[in-house]
């Protein structure tokens, strides 16, 4: 068999489901390799940042390494944005990146560069194989690398005759390693800390936000009063009915700092210690208050649940009554950006995945939702933006038989919108909320933190996205997706009920009051 | 005033006309400048990969730097794409790319990463401002490093509080040295080998396919009899009546083979050795032939121009009599490649500038255009698709009294479609031929090429643009461009010819034969 062929039997046996792909010539043997394994699902993304997208939202939903499969240092950086945002999810995201045949390096033809490089800011592990009998166990590191707790990306770069070229046979898998354990005395030293501080808080990251890692929180809270927040950009947050009451880290500093006043201790729980988002003058980095005792119960790459178990165990902790589900009343009057949330807490399905990049419309629907039947909320983990339409596709890749709701920025969706055409292509049951501001709004706002009264012409015309307005609707038709545009509370709420009822993607242009 | 308006200022001082951009939050010091400084034109696109295309298209056209402006590394990964085309074009482009706070970057907040590892593959120089007093000396060594001859990327890093903090002033520009001359024994020794061997080329890249330039070659050709050869995929080309007979290397190398058998003499100007674009079993990677004297007249950085005028001089040649302009028949029939690339020759005005990245569709066109009026033809020098649209846009601000025309395939329009919102929001004069065959045809050429008889199900799924169809009239007017469909020879040349007449943006899906 060939190299490539080896490489794609070895993902197989390594339980790889599926390969986002934007092939070129270099990554041809690898194509025809695809079909010669019937166990992955080739999907094309007709940008790359498609097709990192939809690996990080099939890995934050499926818990199983994806594959991209790019081309060259050209596909490579078209991916490398989603690639951030994975790498910041700590998702298991193998890339496949063609090259040039080894020989054909040193010809410096007008594709060559240098992939490594570019590899390694997103990439935890990076290897170049060198022959085509290597290929399948260099694939067989990459995929154990990815899935090493909690997950992270790899990235194999593959000369065309190295996947060309023969090779034995696939490579075996490489056994993962257990999710490394806290050392007992951390488990003791948050007990006594939370026993003894009143005001305390345990602050929930990574897997710490699963429905196991939250109920454990929950015990917690009940026997010792401490207050629960999760980080501000979780790569998965499971929330709603039964789950305890998990407030957000507020995302401007200076909302972190009366959020926190007064805390005296907290605990993180595979979350980093709070820190600005940006720096800002005047500001600290780091947004512990002074004089709060800072412990680690779990690190992000420990196993944040069996520590949580173990915390509230010590704790004698009792479950508390799981709170009832309860939706949010219908709102009256404009389509604000609170209406919005509010209207898709109230109406999104039990199971829902939602996909929010909704960036500053979206600051009433974490509210709004929290008692919302149980749904899954991804969000942007790395600020790149851009993530929304795509790692929805992934996402319901990962999920077939649950509704995915990408709640998403105007700004955002326009990087990425050839996701829709993925959508529509795989029929996948994704609804996009596009909030159309016409604006990049946290910009408009971090002007003004910044105490500028009066923004300029040329400061206003690079934050507004205006002149033209982009019309959503021509869009997602041109890619294949019906569409709808609603500009008041009450066709927002008909219009999504429809769409979340049918089948296969949807997008709505909602027009917020203030943009029409 | 800040380190910000220091650099801007600087750039201004130094003849830059432009910045492209899609700035964050760490570049709204930079923002702001932007207002203090009325010499540079601020452009928005909606995605980096259109500031860095456009920064490329301006370059090549104006000759001048342009600046692009971007939001850390998520930002610069979003531009890099065509920033690899622009290093491959060698044009001057100064990439301005925002970071954290100098004091924030431990803290290791989302957006962080390695700026500097991405920023290498693409650019010639790469700094980090370190203070905001050194900022505007930095970015006066960036503009110089970029226009170092012939043209190159720069990416100064700039973080926040180099922006924000105070800065003494400006920084002067930085005198240019004038482009390194050919020694005079390779003019001497071109010279000889030219009038010794009748089976000689002279093969051309760079600045060398300048007007001046040709004249040059076609004067040693008509006292040498040796044939005119331009690289595969110039970066500005100008062609058309009254320019000698200058053929194009092709691009598979076994026609290649075939195009320069029996070769005894390439003297190479500003072009490097040509080479495979790809590494293929059994084909070398460099195309000489075998037995071929290979004679170096001017490096690519070196200045072919003033090399080509001394060796016509040392030749004692003569200027050949100047063909006149010449245009192609109207074609009958099917809508073929060949016939989109005929209408176009046939309709394109004098002094149009063709941005071509049409793929497999353009064949045909690059013969029928030879005698057309005096053009500029800008092509796909690195090979990283979704060139064509920001690069058009970029051209057209650099020469407003010229008519652009976009003669773009399928496949990478959709990569940078949000190009078509800067030609509307600038009102630029940007007419677009989307060449739909609904496929990545030069994957299934390669498919077969590869000896692949009959491509399987993912294979043949991987190199199609369809199920759903893209519909770039919708897709255009999402954007705010006014479109058309036309699906033969005559309603092409119609509607061709209204658009060219016609000011600002227009889109035309040409859907071909075959495609329907």
């Amino acid at each position: 068999m060939t190299g490539a062929e080896a490489v794609l039997q070895t993902a197989a046996a390594a339980g790889v489901e599926v390969c986002f792909a934007n092939p070129g010539t270099t990554e041809m043997a690898l194509v025809h390799a695809l079909d010669r394994a019937p166990q992955v699902r080739a999907v094309l993304g007709l940008f790359e940042g498609v097709c990192s997208g939809a690996a990080d939202g099939f890995a934050r939903m499926s818990g199983c390494p994806a594959l991209t499969l790019l081309h060259l240092g050209a596909g490579l950086s078209n991916a490398l944005a989603n690639l951030h945002n994975a790498r910041r999810a700590r998702s298991p995201v193998v890339n496949l990146v063609g090259d040039q045949a080894t020989w054909h390096r040193e010809a410096d033809a007008p594709l060559t560069s240098d992939i490594a490089s570019l590899a390694r800011p997103v990439s935890r592990w990076v290897r170049e194989s060198r022959t085509s009998a290597g290929a399948a166990q260099d694939a067989a590191e990459a995929i154990a690398a990815a899935q090493e707790f909690p997950g992270g990306v790899a990235t194999l770069i593959l000369p065309s005759d190295c996947q060309g070229g023969e090779a034995p046979g696939p490579a075996r898998p490489i056994p993962l390693a257990l999710a490394p354990q806290p050392a007992r005395d951390r488990i003791e030293g948050s007990a006594a800390a939370l026993r003894r501080e009143k005001n305390a808080a345990l602050y929930l990251g990574g897997r710490a936000l699963s429905a196991r890692g939250q109920l454990a929180a929950g015990r917690i809270a009940q026997a010792t009063g401490c207050r629960l927040i999760s980080e501000t950009f979780p790569a998965r947050f499971e929330r709603g009915a039964g789950l305890p009451r998990v407030d957000r880290l507020p995302y401007f500093p200076e909302w972190v700092a009366s959020f926190l006043e007064g805390l005296r201790t907290l605990v993180l729980a595979a979350a980093p210690e709070p820190v600005a988002f940006f720096g800002y003058p005047g500001i600290p980095s780091r947004l512990t208050p002074e004089g709060c005792a800072l412990l680690t119960l779990a690190a992000p790459d420990e196993d944040a649940e069996s520590a949580l178990d173990a915390l509230a165990d010590s704790l004698g902790a009792a479950a508390p009554a799981p709170a009832p589900a309860k939706r949010p009343e219908m709102p009256v009057g404009e389509l604000t950006p609170e209406a919005v949330g509010t209207v898709l807490a109230l109406l999104q399905p039990e199971g829902a995945i939602v996909v929010d990049e909704s960036a500053t419309t979206g600051l009433g629907y974490f509210p709004a939702a929290a008692s919302s039947p149980r749904y899954s909320l991804l969000t942007l983990t790395g600020g790149s933006i851009g993530m929304g339409p795509p790692c929805a596709a992934g996402a319901a890749i990962a999920c077939p038989d649950r509704t995915v709701i990408n709640f998403q920025g105007d700004g955002g969706a326009v990087y990425t919108l050839q996701a829709l055409w993925t959508q529509a292509r795989e029929a996948l049951h994704v609804v996009t909320l596009i909030c159309s501001n016409r604006a990049y709004r946290v910009l408009q706002i971090e002007s003004a933190r910044a105490g500028v009264a009066e923004p300029g012409q040329k400061a206003l015309s690079l934050t507004q996205l205006s002149r033209p307005d982009l019309d959503w609707v021509h869009l997602a038709r041109g890619l294949g997706v019906p569409a709808s545009r609603v500009d008041s509370v009450e066709s927002l709420r008909r219009v999504l009920s429809v769409a979340l009822a049918e089948e296969g993607p949807h997008l709505i242009d909602v027009v917020l009051s203030g943009a029409r």
